[in-house]
């Protein structure tokens, strides 16, 4: 289940030490703009290299292999390729014997019968959010005026993050994070009840995304200990701004104009530079296991600009759903 | 989109005030028992009557119209309708002039032009909820030997829940509560990456449910001020259980056959007993509006029921895929 | 798999002798006029009663159980039921021994280990055209001002039908025939390749039609043996009009603004009112058969009428689909 | 919509002189051997280079850059690419002025606002049968023991194929073809009415061949023309062996066990060597037009190996589907 989406349609590929990770974009509007200088901000928000992430840096070049001619995407399938080239040639066998406690290791090689491309990850990887967020790039593009907006807001705990990242890394630990997203102005009206709500749309995106825990709309866990008269909020206006906006601005699974408003919780990098006990499958005991590698002592670091990506795809589908229905035939008409 | 599914499909209509109610399932194997008093225990569950829910009792009796045949499921379509009786006849136009707070109706008239049916919320009703029921109880029977089963845990921020609620009607207010649930034994394997995940697939379904606004796996927001050291699960042996259940059962999207475990935020009831400000289409100001009609004080009662409903039927999608040869590990035993 | 469609979803449900056929319709949109009486026209044109059709006449009286709301359509899922009332209780076990040759009878109980409800065909019965009939009225006034036209050009070999009828029964035979669709005027651009081209859209659904054998587009199968001078159509000026229409409409899978046209093959009526020789799995020698009951001399004479149904139905999602790309964003802000 | 499948999905995507063209395969099974080898004889087959056949030769070479691992596939994505190495750069903008008759110029012109590639087709090129070619590779191993052979039954109206391939050069002109396809051993119970009956999902896939016309199951349009006493197929043993085919090997749109046959109609190659009259948007006259580059006399073929390969990924989406336990008959034996 590699494709995603009702109209803009993603299929992501690629392994952690394949030749290559990409991303075939379908549903695309003809006629946008397009460079492969586009994608460098987003590309480079992603990256490690500072402090807290894996000094595993790759260049990251987007390459287009279909579906724009001229400078303009053309309304065919868009193609965007990323090569790996700096892949650590090493023994990941031991995976087999010990799998590493929080991977998807075990999980991958049950499921898939021992088949599974077990280095750096396979298709479980992180680096397969390159694919999200070059679909992001183009959907960011697709949603226009609406500006999605993601950050960091809190890091083990703390709203200090960087002492945060610090402490871990003295401690040779891992932490995870919050990150919150907020997309703005919004139009009314986006959302498909029943079950392609705006909140079913972006959660199943969020869980898409490696290491995420939890998703909460508006005051979310918060909610549950308000009282109404509490959460409610307000309308003010004719066009729908409320007061407060403890719903994040959605209403019964639509949008209503207020800003979207969501927190996802980011679970700690698995990988740790310490050493853990877990099972032996070849010896049949518990051991200790020191995961080697370059990790992120954060990945909750890296992982805000993957979810504008999936915010930005979410609203894109829902924003062609929406417009399918405005008139049955004179759009037909060019 | 009131369709779900990819083998397991249920497609579900009808309003809070039309004739009835129903769903339609599709991809129910052929050969399971059935009978329309299979459904009472669950039913009966998601039916007010206790303190704290609405007085407007249905009897809800589950009529099978199709898909059935000497007391068998056939492999042909489901069907289960609800006949809506109790219908109280008021004049529901005060809605179009000044839309409750926290309800959909603003939303739903902007999006679907003034041609939705308002009464009682129309779609958007939480009566709706009777039809997942319905095809939970179906794909309960589709998931064994797994039993999954959800309760309230809070409510109104207070593990002392009739408390809680006391405190809520004398205030004439409403209170949300989170919702836990456990799905137990766990084959391993469920889950289909990247875009199935089995978090993808219940968040999705979650947020179907009227008034959640969160969701979280295992530890969720907490994990994201934990160490990784002490947020991994060691695996103690060989079936892959873990001393420690932080991730809830998942790793990478699939399931490690420890129990599944989520929780979901419920916001407070959006009708309270007590007057609420809001805009005036017609006035053009901000003025009082006294929700009428029968209301929940905390609707997070009701929920606990429809959560298992919609986990029976993501596990029950994902088994059929995964039963399909697709991936190679027969993760169900029957 | 009874569900169809990408923005104009139907879903069937419903057998034979069941209780009631019906069709889910979820895409509809908001604001269409409706009432019971648009459907009787198309429905009876469905019905027996002509001269070599079967004696079986049902009432077939349209119930809208949801979707409508004062009249017009409301944007949630539009559900009609028809009871079914004309049942001939009998004996239908002989089935189980003695399949009935040309039917699904004996595919049906492999295929659902013996649990499909095989009275009448269960929920392969033709009688389930009448949900595609009930989804084409609404998908007609959706494609307005495209008009879909079918009829029976031809059955058991002859332009002259009515004398091949006739001659069928003074045979206690059955026959097939020949059913024409023409739609008309066409927007130019619809149909979505690579996979959703007009064609595939059509020809889906065609083959959802009982007895259906084949479909050709244009010139069809007798293309194959024209030279390529002959068949390309000249286009004669701006609107992209063509003095030949070889294409049927068509042009790399999407309409090009000339008459959509296609022909659709019915084999003969399986049920005879002769003796057949078949298999008797009880006595597991090839014995004689008299398939009893009520049957149409030839079947084709109803299909037109469904034929327009699936037409309406396929161009209805593909206008959908095709206004949907228009713009981004101006079209959600109402 | 280049997506295509519930279980074994693709997806297709590139232009002719583009950089690739790809394809990626979603829910194939791992542990299937697999080496670029492997694809070569049916690669071959879609080659041009025997008589009628265009000159423009590619090397075709097969690149796997995700889903396999030490030789075998993983379960994750198989993306399989081919480089677009000998494209004759030339002016392609007189396209735009006088569309070519019989080809998608003019209505992807008009569907993509003038955005689309163009250039030797751009998108609708007859070269990205290559991914369906490339797929069906795949699709044939997973659906082993079924066979699928189609070949050239006929062109230009004749059995004698390379008589009429010569005449039509002779003449400058080309010429169309029928193909039929046979699969076997079929198991029963493949398809799932009501939609993807065997029939809808072959068809559907049939029409996303370039330049096929019609296609007919069994007797097809001569059923249209038989008694149902003639064309009912007697079963004559317990497996359900027909004395027999008129059906196809499928009634009520599921296989019966019997040889699946079913024949498609492709039109005579658009692009001639002699001059044609069409429409030129710049002068607003109809005028000569001679196409130029290198064109096939009978596309029709390069066909046969396209087609089975749609046959075998239609199969291997259903025998999936069918495997999930969704339908209890366990189909095919492996």
């Amino acid at each position: 289940m590699n494709n995603w989406g009702t109209l803009y349609r993603m299929t992501i590929f690629g392994e952690s030490h394949g030749p290559e990770i990409g991303v075939v974009i379908d549903g695309c509007k003809p006629g946008i703009p397009l460079h492969e200088n586009d994608f460098l901000q987003d590309l480079k928000r992603r990256q490690p290299g500072a402090e807290g992430t894996t000094p595993r840096i790759e260049k990251d070049h987007p390459e287009i292999v279909s579906g724009l001619f001229n400078g303009f995407t053309t309304g065919a399938p868009l193609t965007i390729v990323f090569e790996n080239s700096n892949i650590r040639s090493k023994d990941y066998t031991p995976i087999l014997k010990q799998p590493r406690p929080g991977h998807a290791d075990w999980v991958a090689m049950k499921k898939y019968d021992g088949y599974n491309d077990y280095r750096g990850g396979g298709h479980f990887s992180g680096r397969l959010t390159l694919a999200l967020v070059a679909a992001g790039v183009i959907a960011k593009k697709m949603i226009r005026p609406i500006q999605v907006s993601a950050q960091l807001i809190e890091a083990g705990g703390r709203k200090n993050i960087s002492q945060a990242i610090q402490k871990a890394i003295a401690q040779k630990d891992s932490i995870g994070g919050i990150v919150e997203c907020i997309a703005s102005p919004m139009p009314v009206g986006l959302g498909e009840p029943f079950f392609d709500s705006l909140e079913s749309k972006i959660s199943h995106l969020v869980f898409a995304i490696p290491a995420t825990k939890g998703v909460e709309f508006g005051s979310g866990f918060k909610s549950a200990g308000m009282y109404g008269s509490e959460h409610n909020d307000s309308v003010i206006d004719e066009n729908g701004t409320t007061k407060t906006n403890h719903a994040g601005g959605i209403n019964g699974g639509i949008s209503n104009g207020n800003d979207l408003v969501f927190r996802v919780a980011v679970k700690p990098t698995s990988s740790i530079a310490q050493s853990q006990k877990t099972f032996n499958t070849e010896t049949g005991k518990v051991e200790e296991l020191l995961v080697q590698g370059r990790h992120d002592t954060c990945i909750a670091l890296r992982v805000p600009v993957v979810v504008e990506a999936i915010t930005a795809i979410a609203l894109a589908d829902l924003i062609l759903i929406s417009n399918s229905g405005q008139s049955a035939y004179s759009a037909v008409q060019k």
